[in-house]
């Protein structure tokens, strides 16, 4: 039975839509439940709002809310375990007890899958924030999920290599987490996902058990690679405490080139050539259509490039450089432009090649503020999906259509619908911007832009995960099929349901 | 109830050891099966030695054996469906019948993974062959299981692309049975694992359902990646019927060395070298101990360097680059070896380039020669192992002293014990060259081997999978909690045990 905590005097928790799951099978944390969890953690490790010596609900905030300060859990109770044995030891005791758990790495998720939706008991990862091992030769890093991306990044850099995965949040996310969310970012079309770049976890599982298999090997065909299915199911399957990766040679240098194009037709003949003639120096293909860019200028973000640059363009793309060797990358690039230029039919109009790190800086800013650009401009609905690279524009212009022809392209409704993504990727950011977030507007858009994105067999997530924003939206990508089995592994590995309640499956 | 055939004049089956299994739930193909077969099929899709119309047994043989002709099945019955629809329907008519099915590749597998153990029903992919589609801004191309690896080759070569996955067998294996055995091969150090770039499956499962997850996106997270577990299981959670995979543009330059090592301590820190210095065109760093590259040359596998070149070379290293620009690589690889030369207490004593395709292959010959010469050489006990580089050497030294403390190390026993492999992913081939195969020298070796590699928590299985050959060993590599979980697994796919059954679990 779901028990209502004693301190509330709300009979009812009101959940906002979409996400107002109820577990009538879980309990919750009480008094008795902390006795054990003081007999195996340290005080330090253990925040409650529970009597008999509450800490603030202040304290348990930034556990309860999410950045965005979207999604908001009732948890009493965050634990801090130190070692994988005291996961262990937490989950079991969870388990035998049906109290639910939110594993919680840096919390920068966008669709609430580390916010609790009750008040699920959170184990953080924080305190587990060591690097095992580091191989030199072979690359091979062995790191607690708790390590922050940006320290693993650092500790990497004397030893002149790069983590395969680098993302806005780098800051503050975990690698635990990264690996439980499958994390894309910027770095994807050069190394790949974290499918192939991971070569071992270690996993407590929904009953306590530790499934160790951290191997530090880059081929191993002993069997089913179990690890495979914590990778992107986003903490409902387990909590991954350990991960071993390999990482990359650090590239000697990056140059960046800014595109204009004149069409978006040219967009996909440029991605071929660029493809063809930067080979396995390419690192980024950046799609930025019109409208966006110029919100980017308007906000302030990048320096704009110069008015003859930009005219007649109807898209950009900021290509990206990584490599071995400085000269030769600029000879390629270099080369690449010529061709560009001097074709007969041109795909560009313009091209501009950074030639300091400022400008490279500067290239990248317009790309990287393009989120903020829209935030400021308005209430942006943000769509994270993956189609075909030939629908992209298509995407784009068919959703202006449809809110045009709901009478919704106006003042007080929705002033700009803009695209810009990951081409290398297949990954499209369809923004569209309101004036303010109403019903009408969402109810235009949903489902309408799911089944644009299910008619091309794309992805409603390309990179963000489902969490609890888009549990109900998981069928327009995956099939009926599909979600039995999801649901069947869920049953196999969780048959009591605590870990990561409300997540992922409808 | 296992039901002895009626053409069968032996009352046991005498299987060899280790792969002495009986499935004492599985039943036979009998002639009613046959009429629900012929409904579904056509005549040029059944070869069966059954009445009333038995084809010669010589038909079968091809199925029923492997190519090393160790491996021996007692199948009567090979089906060859041309769609997934037929697959599905043979299938649920075997779950719901209870007979076993090994589902078949190219046959080129050498653990015993693809024949099978009994009399179970073959089903061959190879009459499913055809691209389904390839596009070619992206790379990504969708293709029947059944599409042997050479001819996919072929089909990308005008488009300018290449497949992220080249082996010896390529031109009778089958991309379905690569899926499925996770085969790795010689371009894993560039493209990574299949795991990384099979973006879609599409598999039929044990009862008949067709699990469709053939997406071609990138980028897609939308719940748990299933498709994962079946990248690796050998047929034994279902069989693939088609594959959706990231090729890569075609490097425009290939170019290779053979380094001459004083001493294997020497190769970590070449390793290290040649990866800062080569960054992302090296695409092989394949190493090869003194012993077996002279068997290589004593079995007229590769032209010998010259004399000067080896004097006092403890091992060698063959480094090839592939890339986008001929000149920037032979730049590359020039300062490279000027480098290496010219160091104060240089790494290598010689080096030999390549300048021309004919010594290109001629390097590469030596390399790929080493199977063959040791099967000249003698009988080959051969293990397909990942440690940490580091160990390789030891690996070998220390099995060869074990053998020379058991008095093996003799004429009429134990000729070799040699080892080269891909340095670059770990993976070790160990040959033990002995005169016959022959239980003394077996008994030494096993478990001694899995014992050492389990010492270093290495793999018993780089690369070949566990088949039949490997399963009474699986524990090496993998812990009980792993083999535990793989068996739920099973359980829950294949809960009659029907799909290549005494594969891989013991």
């Amino acid at each position: 039975m779901f028990l209502v905590r004693s301190v509330s005097r709300t009979p009812v928790l009101r959940a906002p839509r979409r996400w107002a799951h109820s577990f009538p099978q879980l309990n919750s944390v009480t008094e008795h439940d902390l006795d054990y969890f003081r007999k195996i953690l340290p005080p330090s490790a253990i925040i409650t709002t529970l009597p008999p010596n509450p800490s603030p609900e202040s304290e348990l905030e930034p556990f309860n809310n999410d950045w965005m300060n979207k999604y908001h859990g009732k948890s009493t109770t965050v634990l801090k375990p130190r070692t994988t044995k005291e996961v262990s030891d937490i989950v079991k005791w969870c388990n035998d007890r049906h109290i639910g758990i939110v594993p919680q790495g840096g919390n920068t998720g966008l669709v609430g899958g580390s916010v609790p939706v009750k008040d699920e008991l959170i184990i953080s990862l924080a305190n587990m924030s060591k690097v095992r091992s580091f191989d030199d030769v072979s690359g091979i890093l062995v790191a607690d999920a708790g390590c922050i991306l940006q320290s693993l990044s650092d500790y990497l850099a004397p030893h002149n290599y790069v983590f395969p995965l680098d993302l806005g949040a780098k800051g503050s996310c975990q690698i635990g987490g990264n690996v439980s969310t499958n994390a894309g970012g910027l770095r994807l079309l050069r190394y790949g996902s974290l499918h192939g770049t991971v070569l071992g976890l270690e996993v407590v599982l929904p009953d306590g058990t530790v499934l160790d298999q951290l191997t530090s090997l880059r081929k191993d065909n002993t069997g089913y690679d179990l690890k495979q299915l914590f990778i992107g199911s986003e903490g409902t399957l387990g909590i991954v405490t350990g991960v071993s990766i390999l990482t990359a040679p650090a590239p000697q240098a990056t140059n960046n080139v800014m595109l204009a194009l004149p069409k978006f037709e040219n967009v996909l003949p440029l991605f071929k050539e660029v493809k063809r003639q930067l080979s396995e120096i390419l690192s980024a293909f950046e799609f930025i259509d019109r409208r966006v860019y110029d919100l980017a200028i308007k906000h302030g973000q990048g320096r704009a490039l110069d008015a003859e640059e930009t005219e007649g363009a109807e898209c950009f793309v900021l290509v990206e450089t990584s490599g071995g060797n400085r000269e030769h990358d600029e000879q390629k690039l270099n080369s690449l432009l010529e061709s560009l230029m001097e074709a007969d039919e041109p795909l560009i109009n313009t091209g501009v090649l950074a030639t300091s790190p400022a400008q490279f800086a500067s290239l990248w800013a317009i790309r990287e503020g393009l989120t903020e650009a829209v935030s400021k401009e308005g209430k942006p609905y943000k769509y994270d999906i993956s189609v075909p690279l030939q629908k992209f524009q298509e995407v784009v212009d068919i959703t202006r259509e449809h809110l045009r022809s709901e009478g919704l392209m106006r003042e007080g409704a929705v002033r700009h619908v803009v695209g810009y993504g990951h081409v290398g990727d297949g990954n499209l950011h369809l923004n569209v911007v309101a004036d303010a977030y109403t019903p009408e507007v969402e109810a235009a858009l949903e489902p309408f832009v799911y089944e644009l994105v299910a008619k091309y067999n794309g992805s409603i997530s390309a990179e963000h995960g489902i969490g609890v924003m888009k549990t109900h939206a998981l069928h327009y990508s995956k099939n009926a099929v599909s979600i039995d089995w999801m649901k069947k592994i869920k049953q196999l590995f969780d048959p009591n349901g605590i870990i990561n309640p409300g997540k992922v499956l409808p």
